[in-house]
């Protein structure tokens, strides 16, 4: 039996929580990797996810459905509401209400069932799109819940919410990725990618990918539509 | 237009959470009743919190599917874990892991996009089965996560989390839902009630809710399948 600490890993198939996933299994965690598939438009991705937690050998990877689609109110979810192709000014649409917080407890209910104590998480608060639940005092926040509302809690464990990505820009990020071995062109990060994980190459979630790689001057393995 | 303030109102079909619906209510709100289908095995409850939101003809009923099933680790979501008949030590099987922070998250989600602030919740801290999930200081957290994790927090909308049972007895829930015209023929406490929704009379949730109508003096409207 591993003696490794275990850790739940949310991988969504994109960049960020690829490379969250090559750091958890660095720093010597028994990987569960968790996607969630939760009407999101862009429901390629969770190819892209299945791909990625194949190539770390993670212990196992769950898919678990949230109907968030029947909630609307962004334009991940509501197919009413068009993807901006341009950065939009403050939240901008493509922000699922509550997003995070759903996701992270789902991922602390596996890990209480796991006896999990670390959760990871590829937040980050530099080239992002100003969400919110993206940032490091939510975070802190999730775990103080945590610590409270679980069984595992209140019998003296300490969930750790870890999030490796927060101050990174894109380029480090990418660059962090390349020496641990994620293989980007696996990845999808665009919010209306194809169903064979083609890119549209002008969401917000694309351009700061494209311009990571530039930034990085790593090539980009993004597979784009046109 | 409605000018009454907007409630998430999170009801699963029992008695503690229709007394919450009829509460917030009564406080003015205008009430929108969220439910989830989770993979409990007491599945039919969802049936009873139809009947309970027709009843009080809330502006919207809502039932979202979260597969926590998939997790397993509660014998009220893993068929191969049998659900007790006597009074567990500590807190029971019947816990699911981190269930009324998922709730709370998703109440948060449907919240923000229909700018609700007020969110209800049954929790009852009382004549209860020992979950971490029900006490105030979780819910004190839960409203900072709220805060911190959501566009309408950031932009200086603050969240309550409303626990009018938390410290009542269950013969006072009882008296109160009576006096507010709650019909608990309606509702479904039992964890393995049937398909009818006739309670076994011996699990946790229906000992509790049996001595409930004792005490209030209330005769005890409850289907019980023997």
């Amino acid at each position: 039996m591993s003696k490794k600490p275990k850790a739940v890993i949310l991988i969504s198939g994109g960049l960020d929580s690829a490379t969250t996933l090559a750091i958890a299994q660095e720093q010597g965690y028994e990987c569960y990797a968790l996607s969630m598939d939760y009407g999101q438009r862009h429901r390629v991705e969770l190819k892209a996810a299945h791909w990625v937690a194949e190539s770390f050998s993670v212990t196992e990877h769950k898919i678990i459905n949230v109907g968030l689609d029947a909630l609307g109110g962004s334009s991940l979810t509501d197919k009413s509401i068009t993807v901006p192709d341009t950065l939009e000014e403050g939240i901008p649409s493509t922000y699922v209400p509550a997003r995070n917080t759903i996701f992270l407890s789902i991922a602390l209910g596996w890990a209480e069932v796991i006896g999990a104590n670390d959760l990871f998480i590829g937040v980050t608060a530099v080239d992002y799109s100003g969400y919110p639940d993206c940032r490091e005092e939510f975070i802190t926040a999730f775990e103080n819940v945590a610590n409270l509302g679980t069984k595992a809690g209140v019998e003296g464990g300490s969930f750790h919410v870890h999030t490796p990505l927060v101050k990174w820009s894109k380029a480090e990020i990418i660059r962090q990725g390349v020496r641990l071995g994620v293989d980007y062109g696996l990845t999808v990060s665009c919010y209306q990618a194809d169903n064979e994980g083609r890119a549209c190459g002008v969401c917000d979630s694309c351009r700061f990918r494209v311009q990571g790689f530039q930034e990085a001057g790593v090539v980009d393995p993004t597979r784009y539509r046109k």
